[in-house]
């Protein structure tokens, strides 16, 4: 049969680079262990790794992987034994090899989605971005048709020195921005530039942790509390520490001033850099955006963006605002050419920048956010007032918190009733001690999982609800739906959730 | 104008930390602000905080405050009325950002670019691109406007399967394709996927190899003769061989029929895989395209192709018509969301082939090579007869064979004349034997080269001249200076080279 170590082995050839994306990480895990058994790459009996030892390597929530083991031994592809693990079945021997139906993406489709971080798709400003698309093209010079600089197109690198500039009070001129095809790309890029290890935020996206990873940089959750990530837990030995100053993902707080000071500090006295991820900076509701930290020393700090959540991800567009002496090394990290983001759309980006299509459009998003934002608030109020709800001050998504032990059979309810939502579990880091409350409030204290399957460690439980991607007509729907699938005040820690009475029956769902 | 809070921010995340500490505050204060102003990050008109209010805040004396608002309002930063506090003065805006003159492939740019693999960036079909634009951008459905599935687009796959069926040979059909960022981003996949050692053949891109090693994967020489690579000399060690039928990169020739048969039963004896880089199969000008290998067994080929050669480079898009077995594990190597190519580009695209704008486009460009090949290959036969060029049936490119020891200073003396052209043996695997002869004639023999900087291996002598890249009007400018750098007739091997006296002495060159 052989050791778990084979098996481990396959499995980190057959799995995604990155288990990526605020995506549904374990519908993409489950599919990959499916294909691998049906491929005969992993043989009938063969041992799994331990849930936590496959976690750990892949950069995954631990339940994430207990629940695709879960699923997949009650699918019958995996058998599992008291005291031998998880094996692969013995009748799930290779089956013809079939055509793939569908893809897992289309095939996890939810009706609800909530799953946070895209923007509603048929929000796209169609007829604005071919505007800009028709002056780009008139307006490029010939050399935009050959081979690219791997800075990127100049245009877009003076009209986003203006932008960042003006809304984001970033400290930057065209010459340190660095193109990339969106943030991954970046953290990429700046993984094999600056070498590991890093610190992260405890919560965070384990995307991002992942593409860490796979560059050989691994990373050291960092604690939070009240004012946002501790950064007096950074020391000499962190090479850089990769924070969301302006509203933490995804638990929401902005980081406090004292914070955003003392990890300047600590990158001036120790060399080391701040990766600041600005994800979703343009959308703060209740006052000013808070200006970014790279402000405070361009020397110290990079500044990474990207236009996924203000525009589009199926734009890969994004940027770095680096201190000088990276712009060499990053570039060289590139390649000698461009190679991945198109030059067309770079023009095309620029010229919506500087006519102010950019400007309006993250405007008009700002609006139907925040109004969504408060939809949320008070549908919650409503049905389910008991439930906290946590950085709403700004972004796409907001915070449930929810009480200790209910969060995975609340993620299973919300499911049943076809609302694709994810819990903060999901975003932990393996290593992290967790459980620290954002805002005032008790400690998340020991969460024992409904199954017992994730005993440690301690992790506040709460769902992480997107608020922008279903369209307006879909949107009161999703809600009603979310109500539904919330646990009812005060169970006991750890017993079974039913919906929720406390909102109406909702007609029914298409 | 707003109110003074928003200045306020501003100026509590401009401001560096040293106003803490000793030193002359107001000095740096005043920079602070200048900055701010300068920047842009405090906008013409806009409020300050009350002097009293800002030095409250920075921990500083009311008139260290007073005082640089004094100064700044002296040297027109800063305006001062009785009763609305002080603003940001209207003239001051934001100066324009240095400019830095040049970026360093600008100013490395030749007279004359002979660099074989550059279409030339004037050619780009700006109108039809941007009317494909226009359809494609009104048809997409919303969802095209959110995360991207790693396949790539239904749309452009359903086209390629038809247009790679009819132009190329290939069979396939739209789950087999895998869109990619261009070949390069293909063969990171596939080692990702296939592991190594890879079989290569001896002339190829430097830049591919290394690729491949980046990711693990050596790669060990394949010797060529007149019918193309060496198949015979795989192994069952190879998990694969990269090799481009269509046009042995960059010397010239297609490989056999008998190659191509012997190649596919290598791979369904060992499970190895054929990579077939289809970098320029489109352009075949003295019969019909050589048909891909990949029709032969779409079960062991994978045919890489992209529009860098056809369209343009900087259009980031390609793609991987893959074996079935390989279309899952491709794509979860590539993760589950598409992180490089953009969805407009790649639907713009699709409309480009479907509409026929691709083929009138690729028909254009075939026209304008097989004249400008034309145009090299009597130019050379005019000035320097003894230089038997080969490779010309296909491509962008061309081989001149030159004496033994002749390269590198015909490199050189080309480069004297602005021309910017490689030597063959910048193409030679390190690890080859080298020097097999493509067409038939004389082995090249150990050739030594002149300076004694390349001693071993033996290689062939040679200039690879790629004929798309200048301008209509530069291209016979370019081919003169080529001329006038040409090593004369019969030197002995090692000689010094001197222009050519074959050629007439053109005129001077801009």
């Amino acid at each position: 049969m052989g050791s778990w170590a084979d098996s481990a082995e396959v499995l980190g050839s057959a799995l995604p680079r990155e288990l990526s994306g605020a995506g549904n990480r374990r519908a993409v895990l489950m599919a990959a262990l499916r294909d691998a058994v049906r491929s005969g790459r992993l043989a009938p009996g063969a041992r799994l790794p331990p849930y936590r030892s496959l976690a750990a390597d892949l950069g995954l929530a631990r339940n994430t992987v207990a629940d695709a083991y879960a699923e997949l031994v009650a699918e019958g592809w995996l058998a599992a034994r008291q005291g031998s693990g998880t094996r692969v079945a013995e009748r799930a021997a290779p089956a013809a090899p079939a055509h793939r139906p569908r893809t897992p993406e289309l095939a996890a489709r939810p009706v609800h989605d909530l799953v946070q971080g895209r923007p509603d798709p048929s929000a796209f400003p169609r007829t604005a971005w071919l505007a800009s698309a028709r002056r780009a093209l008139a307006a490029a010079p010939d050399d935009a048709f050959g081979p690219g600089d791997p800075h990127g197109r100049p245009e877009l690198r003076r009209a986003l020195a203006g932008y960042l500039a003006r809304a984001r009070g970033a400290r930057t001129a065209p010459e340190r921005i660095v193109l990339c095809s969106g943030a991954a790309h970046g953290l990429r890029l700046l993984a094999q530039v600056v070498g590991g290890p890093w610190a992260a935020e405890e919560y965070g996206l384990p995307f991002h942790r992942g593409l860490l990873a796979s560059h050989g940089v691994g990373t050291r959750p960092l604690g939070g509390d009240a004012d946002g990530a501790r950064v007096d837990g950074l020391t000499r030995r962190d090479r850089a520490v990769l924070l969301t100053p302006a509203h933490q993902f995804p638990t929401g707080g902005p980081l406090h001033a004292a914070r955003r000071a003392a990890v300047v500090d600590w990158a001036r006295a120790t060399g080391g850099l701040v990766v600041e991820d600005d994800y979703d900076g343009e959308f703060r509701y209740d006052r000013q955006p808070v200006g970014a930290v790279q402000g405070l020393d361009p020397e110290h700090v990079v500044l990474l963006g990207s236009v996924s959540r203000s525009l589009s991800p199926a734009l890969r567009i994004g940027w770095m605002v680096l201190p000088q002496r990276l712009v060499g090394p990053v570039v060289a990290a590139k390649g000698d050419r461009e190679q991945f983001s198109s030059a067309t759309e770079q023009l095309t980006l620029a010229d919506f920048v500087v006519s102010g299509a950019y400007g309006r459009q993250v405007r008009r998003m700002r609006q139907r956010h925040r109004r969504r934002r408060d939809q949320l608030a008070a549908a919650l109020e409503r049905c389910a007032p008991h439930v906290r709800v946590a950085g709403i001050a700004a972004g796409l998504h907001a915070v449930l918190e929810l009480p200790p032990g209910t969060e995975r059979s609340a993620v299973r309810a919300a499911a049943r009733l076809g609302v694709a939502v994810e819990g903060l579990g999901d975003y932990l880091h393996p290593d992290a001690e967790g459980g620290l409350p954002l805002g005032p409030g008790g400690r998340g204290g020991p969460g024992v999982a409904g199954a017992g399957r994730r005993p440690a460690p301690p992790a506040r439980d709460g769902l992480v609800v997107g608020y922008a991607t279903p369209s307006e007509a879909g949107y009161p729907k999703a809600l009603e739906a979310l109500c539904r699938s919330l646990p009812p005040a005060g169970p006991p820690s750890g017993a079974p959730v039913t919906p929720g009475p406390a909102s109406p029956p909702p007609p029914a769902v298409p």
